[in-house]
C-alpha cells in the first residue's frame, strides 16, 4: 500500500491533474518544485516561495550532507525547521551531484566514494546512507532512491548495465526505507534513450513498488526532441495511479510537453538561476531585462500574476537594478520567475480540469513562436 | 521661514528628540537614514525598510545621475515612484562621491568636472546643477548643498579656503533652490578639525539660512575621538530649532555619542555593507556570523527586535547561509542590521523623552565593553 494518496481529478489525453496528499499539505499536480539546493531557494524568502504558489520544494542531499551536514541538520530540528519551510520537501538522492560536482573517486556495487567539491573531504554514498540522510536526518517527505545517471549519449551496453545497477540500488533503497506512512519513496527509471531499457527499468521498479516514479537521465544535454521521445516510450509503462516526476526539467515548453505526455512533477534551478542572470520568463520565452528597450518601460513584467515582483515593479526599474548589479534585481527576477513557473503549472491544471489542455498547448506554442520581442 | 516644521519634543543634556514634519511623512529624530545608493537599499525590499522603522532614506546623486540618469528618473516619475518608496528621501549633493569614486578632472570656482567611474563619460557638477538634479529631477524631499569635502588630515590654510568655497557654493545652492514649501535644503558645515573654522562655517551658513544643517567632512578616517571633538565645537553653533545631520556616520557608538552632542540625523552604508559581509550588529558590537560558535546556535539573532530577520531565523541557519554564500544570508543580515540601527534610534528617542539618556548611554557603553562574545 503506497504512502501518500494520489487523487487524480481529471485527465485530458495523456495529461493529468490531481492532488498528492502528504502529511505536510497537498501537492497540486502538475507541480513545479523550486530548488532549494543549500536549504534556501536562492534569493527568495520562504514566505515568497509559498505565496508564489509552490506546494513543495526540493533539497539537494549532496549539498546538504556536505554543508551544513546531515547530522547537524538533524540536531537543528530537521530540514523543514532549519530553513523555515513547513510544506512538503522532496530530496534527491545525492547521486546526480556526486557525478556532476564532486571529485569522483570510486564507484562499486556498494555505492560511490567521492571527495567533496568544497573541501576535498572524503564521503561514501550508498543506497542505505542516502535514505538515512534523506528520510531520517533531513526528514524529507519524499525521498529518492540512489541511482546512477548516465551521460548523453550513452552506448547501449553501458546504459543497460547502469540501469540494472540503478534497479539493484532501488531495491536496496526500498529495503532501507522500509514501510513508512508519513514519508514516501520514489524510484527512478533509467535506460538512457533506449525504449526497451526504459520499459525494463520501469517494470523492475514497479515490481519493487514505490510511492512514485521518477524519470531520470534527462536534462543532461539530450535536447528537447529526444526528451519528448524518451517520455513517449516511458510514461506509458508507469502506473496510472502513482505520481510521475521528471527530474531536473526544465524550460516552460519542456513542462508543457511533458505534461502532455503524462508527467505530474518537475524541478529545475532555471527560474532562480535565470533571475540572478537578469532573465525574466514569460510565455513568449526568456526576456533579457538588460535590453535597452526596457530602460523607460514603465509597465510591470506581468500584471496577470499575483506576485508583487511581477506586478508592482516597473520593467525600467528592474532594468536599472540588473544593470547596476543590485541584489534587489536578482531577488525580484528570481521571485517573478518562480511565480511564473508556478502560474504556468496552475494554468495547466485548470486547462486539464476543463478539458482544454490542447487549446492551452496550442496557445502556448503560438506565443513561443511570437518570441519575447512580443511582450 | 524654513520649510518643514521641526518640533522638538524633549531634550536631555545636549541630546534632543522630536519630529521633522515633511509632506511625505514625519521623521522621528534622532533618525537613521538607510542608504539607497542606486535607488535601492541594498538587498532589502522597500516594504522591509519601512517595517524596520525607517522614516526616511538617502539617495546618492552621483550614482543616480550616472545610472539611470537624473533626466531618466524624472521621466519615469521621480525617484520615489521609480523605487517604490513613498516616504521622504534625502539626497546628497554628489560632491563626496565625485571626490571618492570618479576620475576627478578639474575643480574650479564654478564646480567640478569629472569622468564617470562607470564608463568614463564626462560630467559637470555645479551647485546649480546639483540642486536641479536633486530637487527638480529626482524630486528629493531634502536636498543638500554642493560642498567640497576635505581629506583628513588637512592643513589649516587648505581647510579654510575649502570651507570658504563650500560657503560660496552654499550661497549659490540656496539661490538655485529658491523658496519651496514642500522641499527642504540643508547647508553643510565644513572646516576640518579647526574649531574656529567650524564656527565660521556655521555662522556663514546660518546667515544664508537653511532648513537644516549638516556636519560634513567627518567619517573620513579621523577616528572616534576626533569626531567627538569636532562635534563638541560645532553643534553649539548650530540653531537649536533646526535639524542637525551628521553625514556618513556611522557605527552604533558613533550615533550614541553624536546624539549626546545634539545631532538629530544620520546616514551610513554600514548596516547593509556589514550584512552583505556576514556581520550582525548588536549593542555588544558587530558579530561575525561565520564564527564556528554559531553553527548549532538555535537562538535568533535578537528576539527583542520586531524584525523577522532578527527574530524568526536561527543563528545556525544564518551561519550556514553566510558560509554557503547564499543571497538569503546577505538579505537577512542586511535586514537585521537596518532593524537594529532603527531600533537603536528608537531607544534613544525614548530615553531622551524619558529624561534617561545618560542611563541609556552608560548601559550602551557597558555592553560595548563586554564585547560581542557576550551574546
Amino acid at each position: 500500500m503506497p504512502s501518500f494518496d494520489f487523487d487524480l481529478h481529471a485527465t485530458d489525453g495523456a495529461a493529468r491533474t490531481g492532488v498528492l496528499k502528504t502529511p505536510r499539505g497537498d501537492i497540486r499536480t502538475p507541480a513545479f518544485m523550486p530548488v532549494g539546493t543549500a536549504a534556501t531557494v536562492k534569493a527568495l524568502y520562504p514566505e515568497q516561495v509559498k505565496q508564489a504558489g509552490a506546494d513543495i520544494i526540493l533539497g539537494n542531499t549532496y549539498h546538504l550532507m556536505l554543508r551544513p551536514g546531515a547530522e547537524r541538520v538533524k540536531r537543528l530540528g530537521g530540514l523543514h525547521h532549519f530553513m523555515r519551510w513547513d510544506g512538503p520537501i522532496l530530496t534527491d538522492s545525492g547521486g546526480f551531484q556526486v557525478w556532476s560536482l564532486s571529485d569522483l573517486r570510486d564507484m562499486t556495487e556498494e555505492g560511490v566514494a567521492f571527495k567533496s567539491h568544497l573541501d576535498g573531504s572524503k564521503h561514501m554514498l550508498t543506497p542505505e546512507r542516502s535514505i538515512e540522510i534523506q528520510a531520517d536526518l533531513l526528514g524529507a517527505d519524499i525521498s529518492m532512491q540512489l541511482d546512477e545517471c548516465t551521460p548523453y549519449p550513452c552506448e547501449r551496453d553501458a546504459a543497460a548495465s547502469s540501469m540494472q545497477l540503478s534497479r539493484r540500488w532501488g531495491q536496496r533503497s526500498k529495503e532501507a526505507f522500509g514501510e513508512r506512512s508519513s514519508q514516501a519513496l520514489f524510484g527512478i527509471v533509467q535506460g538512457s534513450t533506449y525504449e526497451d531499457l526504459r520499459r525494463e527499468s520501469a517494470e523492475g521498479l514497479i515490481e519493487i513498488g514505490f510511492d512514485g516514479y521518477a524519470i531520470g537521465g534527462l536534462a543532461v544535454g539530450e535536447g528537447f526532441e529526444m526528451m519528448c521521445q524518451v517520455l513517449d516510450v516511458t510514461t506509458p509503462h508507469l502506473p496510472h495511479e502513482r505520481p510521475r516526476y521528471l527530474m531536473g526539467v526544465g524550460k516552460p515548453i519542456d513542462l508543457v510537453e511533458a505534461v502532455a505526455r503524462g508527467v505530474d512533477m518537475f524541478d529545475c534551478v532555471l527560474p532562480t538561476r535565470s533571475g540572478r542572470h537578469g532573465q525574466a520568463w514569460t510565455d513568449w520565452g526568456p526576456v533579457n531585462v538588460k535590453n535597452a528597450r526596457f530602460a523607460e518601460d514603465t509597465r510591470p513584467m506581468d500584471d496577470t500574476l499575483e506576485c508583487p515582483a511581477s506586478r508592482d515593479y516597473s520593467r525600467a526599474y528592474l532594468h536599472h537594478l540588473i544593470r547596476a548589479g543590485e541584489y534587489l534585481g536578482s531577488m525580484l527576477l528570481s521571485w517573478h520567475n518562480i511565480a511564473y513557473f508556478e502560474n504556468l503549472t496552475a494554468r495547466m491544471r485548470a486547462a486539464i480540469a476543463a478539458g482544454e489542455f490542447e487549446a492551452f498547448r496550442a496557445q502556448f506554442h503560438a506565443r513561443m513562436d511570437e518570441g519575447p520581442d512580443a511582450i
